[in-house]
């Protein structure tokens, strides 16, 4: 068996000397709390406590970066226990799952999911062996055995983690019963939503026309109107608002804003809720309602984030046999420039609203992200997004925004996941890479050493509490 | 107080290694005279060498990247002393704006405007504690005391920082009279002019008619037909070549061009010149204009440039209250294979032409820019230019230029820039990092030392000279 | 005279610890056999095996890349021995074209080619003086020398450079002389072909419909339909892997792919065999013959490679007077996520098939090949191609690509060259990038170093005969 060993100097430059800078940096902050502002974990968890499934139904069946991989390499998701939807057979036996996960596990070099993966096993687990095929057993027995007792229950791995808040997202329809079932427990973990509207602001979503009518219904509002509709809106809003919400989120095809007339986005609005949009006014509507939720942040104060660009479910046939978020979605190329124009025109220079862009195109970073925030006071550019949430995808961003935007309109780190026990271990690479970009501009002198703990501090938590208001 | 220190080896790679090579090769240039072949700096300060303003008007009011972050960050640019164009309050005391940019300052960490403004501080003023808000006043009197002696007159600048030559850019309405005075004036300073006629050249420009008939007179030509305009352009670019002239400019939305029958051209300037060319037909006679550009620079030997790629004035709100140039101007994707083949069809191969091709769209350096400048003969690649004339877009620029098109397909650095205070902080970093990749080259072995130093040598003195006919 | 030496620690990062590192990842690839499964080296030389004519014609003349960069510089492709189609005079005499070489050797200062020439003068003739001017007749005679020997015929090279495999490039209409008598010859050299049939794919090409009549003929089929056509394809097919070929190769303008009805792509077969399809109906055809040959590679197992998006011939000029592929090609900006979708949704899924894809967009690394390759099974992302087969390029593919497919969506090296001195030159940078790369991994804890021998090993021998069925 190969030893598993986190070394200290993980993820630092290699030269000794910005090592070594990169290690004070660090050590600055690596106790830092964890501000997790945005993230799909799953508020049952903390709400009922009970004890996580097997390692299989953990760590690898709702990973898409696991199965993806997997997947490209010719592994079916029915022998990772991806459930069907159709009922046909698919593995259940979660041993037989994680034994052809480890059997697998080379094809993750120099992948973050083998950094993350890594630091669950070493740092959560305390296991000290590499996982391959020969370990798969040892690893299943070890993980189950830390499952099954009260330190490995959602509440406790939270304190553990030193998890100061996290949110989660939850769409426009969700009564937020968990949320509430936490606040009424009297336990004091700190657990926020989100407002993801898509659902009923997508003319595309499934189930739209629906969608709204329950959304009226959830908030008491006429929905027949567009005004009415609004109105549903800041009274959902409010609900979530009620339950920790400090932001909206919106994920669209593109990051086309539109500011029609008040008739016109009657009208619009009229034939999207009739289903009778066409792809063109499907997006305007989409466009449209970024710059009425802009509007209603200005009003309410809720920090806005708009994650666009995904061709999401590309390959047909994993979305008809498993469903969504299965590891087949694809970037799209991004433009920012004249899309944001519509909305930036009304309230780009408020500086009431922040609007925090994310971005599966690098090509975006220096050309259009970074310009655009470094200029409107609304902007803040998002960390590096899904795929590029890597050390080489942190390298990147810091390396094409910063001169342009400086590091302050960035809102330092997002998780954004829903593998709540790997949410260490990103916030962890994403320290060490900071540290180690801090560490080179400090060993080419280009900023001091006092300056870089100060910026290594504002990434980590500062900037992350204010930009999202938490 | 923090001690403020520019360390010899800024910018150098950290590798002890590498950074040995860098210093030796910086050795070897970093006194060579300043080659400045294109830029914005007024040719009124060399004309009549008047001392420069206040600190605040001289280094933060006309520096569009310190006002775009000091915006992006919430501070009103009226706050910033930049005067609004209805004659609205603004403010008025040098010292209350200097006070809140030194306390603003922190934003600028890790952008170049920092390390060039603490080159001026530091090598310029001779400053040595850091810029904080407890040292905002010590900045102010000390820069003020010494913007009242001689020694910082223009012309005293203009020799201490060991300028050979600078090139002005002015329009093709100028009488360029300051330049003229220059010449008469019996100083020794080169300064030259270069012909930008976008203002006769854009049909988008504003009072584009108005600014032909000028042109017409200014001429001596009748330009109510083509060949009569085309004759003013020859004429005005003699007149600037007996200004110093060696060079067009050249700032259009993107890189189209055309090459239209006699007939084809004749009739669209005539639509052009009366004000009803459509969108695609000013995108058009741009284009035509730069493909009669080119002939005429091969007949006068004037080296083109071409700008493009930017959305001027992104923020309708900045345009309407300060105008243009206040740090609201957003890249554009770009595109050069198709948009250029028209002059390249008719000229590309010509080795009497250059034509020096920027860009803000970094993925057109390898795919685009360095394949062309790699094959024709008339063109060459301009450094990275503004959001990308940085320490990380200049790394980028040449690892991503320099395997296709070589070194010499390059033309050095610019500093393009109307902060004159600034330019050989511009220059010290484009030197530095020019030798810091040479020196990564030598250090795995690419290149031999002795080549780096003759390439060191080219990027900042030779080939600037050879490209820009200096 | 300037002495060469080529480093053994080229290439390989400075930083001493992580350069020691890469040192024995090195050691243990060094003398692994060269396998070439993609390039354009001629048959005919190991059929014949003739002696290589003089160094002039050898190393410049079918160079692109080096007349793109010596015609950049005004050197016209005459007087470097590029024979015209109209007969008109070029220069004949090998020693002063390669003078003219040698004279403006510094230009390449910086790129690949540098790279394998130095490697060629050095290693493969043992020349120890640096090329220049002074050196020219020096090498001239010293490289026509060795070219008279037994030594340097082309297959005692093939066995010197230690050559597993290669594969060579023929056309469907090519009838494989060469091949069958290499195989007849009983060397025991594995020379094999590929399957590029764009001349009868492409209703663009010269002479489509006339190429199409050969190929029928050739096949035995009757092609007037377009199951005949499709039968033509499977027959030679089959003769090209009775001659070795286990790949098909297609180059395209675009990654379009099409998956017509049967009665849509007899319609547009006829359309475009009568010589009447349209420019998007081109495009079409093409697109659907990439999921007709995909649905053929399923059937018998030959592996797919697309190379898309480059502008052939873009200067005109150089077309006219000298023909195709002598450096005037330029890149495309490209697109793969909408485009490749039709040719996925009916076999991306199936694992017996194999298309590997390429780029000259970098930009598509991160957002598109990784995220694609990282998820079907059908996909693997060829190596940086073409202007990327660099050592930044390198090193931009494995940062861009490694997070989000690992290293086995990859297939390793392709040499991609009709250069055959240079592919040892090749294989060395390539492999010494990956194990720099690698190094980096190692140094920053990223993965272990025993794995990190299994990778290199993997890159460069494994994983391309695995992929590539040799």
């Amino acid at each position: 068996m190969t030893p598993l060993h986190l070394h200290p100097d993980r993820l630092f430059p290699a030269d000794p000397r910005t090592r070594d800078i990169a290690r004070n940096l660090f050590a600055g902050i690596r106790d830092l709390p964890i501000v997790s502002p945005h993230g799909h974990t799953d508020p049952a968890w903390f709400a009922g406590n009970a004890p996580f499934p097997d390692p299989a139904n953990l760590l690898i069946v709702p990973d898409h970066y696991v199965l993806r991989m997997l997947k490209s390499q010719g592994v079916p998701l029915e022998a990772l226990g991806v459930p069907t939807l159709d009922g046909s057979p698919f593995e259940t036996d979660p041993r037989a799952i994680w034994r052809r996960f480890a059997q697998q596990y080379p094809l993750f070099r120099g992948t973050p999911s083998r950094l993350w993966l890594d630091y669950v096993f070493a740092e959560v687990f305390g296991i000290d062996v590499r996982l391959e095929a020969a370990t798969a057993d040892l690893y299943y027995d070890r993980i189950a055995a830390a499952l099954a007792t009260e330190a490995f229950r959602p509440r406790s791995l939270f304190e553990r983690f030193g998890i100061e808040v996290i949110a989660t997202t939850e769409g426009a329809l969700d009564t937020l019963d968990h949320h509430r079932a936490i606040g009424d427990s009297g336990w004091a973990g700190r657990v926020v939503t989100a407002y993801r509207p898509d659902a009923v602001t997508d003319p595309d979503a499934v189930d739209f026309t629906a969608n709204i009518d329950r959304f009226g219904a959830l908030a008491g509002e006429d929905v027949s109107s567009f005004a009415g509709y609004l109105r549903a809106h800041q009274s959902r809003r409010a609900f979530f608002r009620s339950m920790g919400a400090t932001s909206t989120d919106h994920g669209h095809p593109g990051a086309t804003t539109a500011d029609l007339s008040a008739a016109d986005a009657e009208a619009l609005y009229r034939k999207a809720r009739a289903g009778r949009a066409t792809a063109v006014e499907a997006e305007l509507f989409r466009g449209q309602m970024l710059t009425e939720m802009a509007r209603m942040s200005i009003e309410d104060g809720m920090v806005m984030q708009l994650h666009p660009g995904v061709h999401r479910s590309h390959n047909p046939h994993v979305l008809a046999r498993f469903g969504r978020d299965k590891g087949g979605d694809i970037p799209l190329a991004g433009s920012f420039v004249d899309a944001l124009k519509p909305l930036l025109d009304a309230h780009g220079s408020d500086p009431r609203l922040t609007l925090i862009l994310f971005t599966l195109d690098e090509t975006t970073y220096s050309r259009e992200l970074a310009p655009l925030a470094g200029h409107y006071p609304a902007l803040r550019i998002g960390p590096p997004w899904w795929f590029h949430d890597s050390p080489e995808g942190m390298r990147r961003f810091r390396e094409q925004t910063t001169e342009t935007a400086g590091f302050y309109n960035g809102v330092g780190f997002n998780d954004d996941t829903r593998a709540f026990l790997s949410i260490p271990a990103r916030h962890d690479v994403a320290r060490r890479m900071d540290c180690g970009f801090l560490a080179q501009l400090v060993a080419e002198h280009r900023i001091d050493e006092d300056e870089a703990h100060e910026v290594a501090r504002a990434l980590t938590y500062d900037l992350v509490k204010q930009a999202y208001r938490l």
